[in-house]
């Protein structure tokens, strides 16, 4: 049995991914902000993946392939989706589960219903099924070139006291958002739940050189929720907003209402 | 203002969807099962889509051309994921809401976790996200000659009732599951919690022809919840399985826990 000083010796693994791709600034920025917090293990996509939810690949072989972008720490671009990545970094790259599992910092906010469609947080998602603590960080700047300063902050300070839990829920998901703002004028951090706002969509129609139609998916982010305790309304009055996050969808108040309803 | 006899006669739109693709059995069979429920429209995948849980098509255009598959029925395949063919069929197929969106029949279960990862899930709830009412079907039988006698019976079932239903939640979203046995040994619907289920991951690691490793994702199923409330002690016991499924991901009760134990 370990000792409790050597319990205290052992380093935290901390697996980082990402879903736009291992170049991306936002995982290089997530990296710096936890240096010193464990061993720092990267596996993440080798192009964007944005967008593809929590998307695996079935039909197709994954590679797997060591990279040198970050001093002193390890890393692999995968081909495959950001929920590959935490899958393949598990059985092939570590050989055991993380301590945790951290991704992002996402380009672009992850708010709302927007946890669904985000690679970012199926990443999360994933490890947490998979009795991994997780956070997916997201800061509300599409930008290549956005200011990092406060998201790094947050960052630290959240991943410093999740690792420090005891008795921690290891399906622990958190869903954080950082506004698009000076770090002088953020508030703290504030719990949330997720917001009912979703994108208004329309598909922008156009013509191919060669008379053949195609549609870009375009659309208008609108806000149905007057909730004061939501996602959206703490971005708005700078907060970084933390939102829990479950895997199990079971609609528990809707099965009780159609239990009396429908006729089985 | 419509009368009452004018209301009586509208036909209710029912949208089909799949993540198989257009050309599978599945599809097929949900088609010939609804027939005379309403006036069908079908947009599905033009290949297979299995796996692809949320995921939408931001990088590239989409296309959308009309097929002539399915006798006396509306049909188009479009070349995006499940979900961007609800999204497309909404606003440039049918200009309007449906009353109804069905997905499937799925070659394969949907029970437990892989809801997350299963495009007829994720098409289902993208209908629920934008207040359209939904149902996805799977049949537990991964084979393209399937009999689908007893998943067609149980669809018409639930169909018939949910479109009969007043005053219903128009978020409202089943995942609707079909053991793989004979119709006369099926003991009837249940309405079912998620199970925690899933499955417990390899990766088979291989050679190329030039040497180079590349991995297949395979997997053992493991059922780690002993309730016999869940969607997979039903489906063992002869039971169609149907859960109600929702789309906040918010953990109220890690939320609780959490805002005690962490200092922001």
């Amino acid at each position: 049995m370990a000792t409790a000083k050597q319990t205290r010796k052992k380093e935290p693994v901390i697996l980082i991914t990402n879903d736009d791709g291992v170049t991306a600034p936002g995982i290089r920025n997530l990296i710096e902000s936890v240096k010193g917090l464990g061993k720092i293990v990267v596996v993440a996509p080798d192009k964007p993946q944005s967008g593809m939810g929590h998307a695996i690949t079935i039909g197709y072989p994954l590679r797997l392939h060591a990279v040198s972008l970050f001093e002193g720490v390890e890393a692999w671009q995968c081909s495959g989706t950001p929920v590959d990545c935490v899958k393949l970094a598990v059985d092939k790259v570590l050989h055991k589960k993380p301590d945790i599992c951290l991704s992002g910092i996402n380009h672009g906010a992850n708010h709302s219903i927007n946890v669904i469609y985000s690679g970012t947080m199926s990443a999360a998602i994933e490890a947490s099924i998979e009795h991994i603590p997780s956070i997916g960080f997201s800061l509300l700047n599409f930008s290549m070139e956005a200011d990092f300063t406060a998201a790094r902050h947050y960052a630290r300070k959240l991943v410093e006291q999740v690792l420090a839990l005891k008795n921690k829920d290891n399906h622990l998901c958190l869903n954080v958002n950082i506004p698009n703002v000076d770090k002088s004028l953020i508030k703290g951090m504030k719990f949330c739940r997720q917001a009912y706002a979703k994108y208004d969509e329309e598909f922008d129609e156009r013509k191919d050189p060669a008379g053949r139609r195609y549609f870009w998916l375009t659309g208008e982010f609108k806000n149905f929720d007057k909730g004061k305790d939501t996602d959206v309304w703490a971005l708005q009055h700078n907060y970084v907003s933390v939102v829990p996050v479950q895997f199990d969808l079971t609609h528990y108040e809707l099965k009780k209402q159609l239990e009396k309803k429908l006729k089985f």
